[in-house]
């Protein structure tokens, strides 16, 4: 048998990593890498602090996975997707094949929590569905939306109401109904710019955790340009940008 | 000056403490305890095996708050929330007056993470606004909802579709307007039973990440009602129950 521990990591800062996932990465033999595009030498950079500072002189081999590019502008959005989860799985298999002997234990050291936007869980459970030869376990870890709320220190949501987590692209075709606080991940397209006048707080951060942390909070209203203009120069300098908010219906913003 | 420190502790499993939180209580003279109710020991014992085992030999001094409880079946949730809050911003005041000396930290160790359907934050931020004599941090951790999520090995989102956050209350006036996926908090009146028959997928989880662990997934029209024998025993059983779940549509639920 073989194992896979498909471990969250946390998003930006690397003491949001758990105890848990310390121990599920001491126990691997190899570390898999799969990142693609500009932040790739920053993720990895990342993963190998991670694994440096905390696993007591325990070294696993890394093993890097060529990961295809996904085309961000498809029409079919579901269907590229799909794609891309098929080239992820053979990247996968070929890792579990080449790059790990019976009785060894893999991690992949997944941003954030793997439950959240993440396709490695739907891949992962894809392949073991087919093959008798491999179990794999899940590991939780601290969320982009997480640091972004605690290093605003602000509740995710208002007092016993609902809190809709989404995308930039769904944000685009409108405010999701029945709840007053919408969290946005994944959005190229500065999608809350759409809701100036709308009475809502915004607060936005990027690279959060790290030492290129930015934060702008405030009426949507006085903040959405200097948010869009310093987020297109963040991304312009660092190659590539991290970024997440969170919107609030004015009323309720400092209840 | 004095600190104080919303810790996220994480919901279950001790090891699902961050680093950030581990160095956090490190730091800290005093923990601050204020829960009530039939959970309070038992989740004062896991704060008590968090210090003994992760704070290196250091350890601070423990000091209760004596937390008011809350009318659960008031009339006016909104306003009996208010009050509550009220009542726990002074027994918060209180502990940092006589507990605290200048110049030191005290750690709050909040259940899963201090931005999610927890009050500490808004408290903590209405002292400050009228006191100049101490500062606070917030420090995330692991959700019981991203506990159910791993231990189920699931995402909470189907693919580039939203999630929405909400409570048994909310949940009992509908279904949520377009989304696939709802994960549920603090519903004690098994208000899933109300959607049998809707096409939906239930995960759910009590204890989640302890010993006393229990989960059930499936589609809710076949296990609906073995939930709710189980939650009620379980209830029965430990005195207390600490639970949630994510409903999807089934068309979605495995895909």
């Amino acid at each position: 048998m073989k194992t896979l521990l498909l471990v969250g990591i946390g998003a930006g800062d690397p003491d949001y990593i758990t105890y848990q996932a310390i121990k599920a990465l001491r126990r691997s033999d190899v570390i898999f890498l799969m990142d693609k595009g500009a932040a790739k030498h920053k993720l990895n950079a990342l993963r190998r602090e991670i694994c440096a500072r905390f696993l007591d002189g325990h070294t696993p081999r890394f093993a890097e996975g060529q990961q295809p590019e996904r085309e961000r502008e498809a029409a079919d959005y579901r269907a590229s997707v799909d794609e891309l989860n098929r080239d992820k799985q053979a990247v996968f298999e070929q890792l579990i094949d080449e790059q790990m002997a019976d009785g060894e234990t893999a991690a992949f050291m997944v941003w954030g929590d793997p439950s959240l936007y993440d396709s490695s869980i739907r891949i992962i459970e894809a392949i073991a569905a087919r093959r008798s030869d491999f179990v794999y376990d899940v590991i939780p870890g601290i969320t982009s939306l997480q640091a972004l709320t605690a290093r605003h220190r602000i509740p995710l949501n208002s007092i016993g109401r609902a809190v809709e987590i989404t995308t930039g692209r769904l944000l685009a075709e409108g405010w999701p109904q029945g709840v007053d606080s919408v969290a946005v991940m994944l959005d190229a397209k500065d999608t809350y710019r759409r809701f100036v006048g709308h009475g809502l707080h915004i607060y936005w951060g990027a690279y959060v955790g790290t030492a290129d942390e930015i934060l702008i909070a405030g009426p949507l209203d006085e903040v959405a340009e200097r948010i869009a203009t310093t987020r297109a120069e963040a991304r312009e300098r660092n190659g590539w940008i991290m970024d997440s908010y969170l919107l609030r219906k004015e009323g309720v913003a400092r209840e």
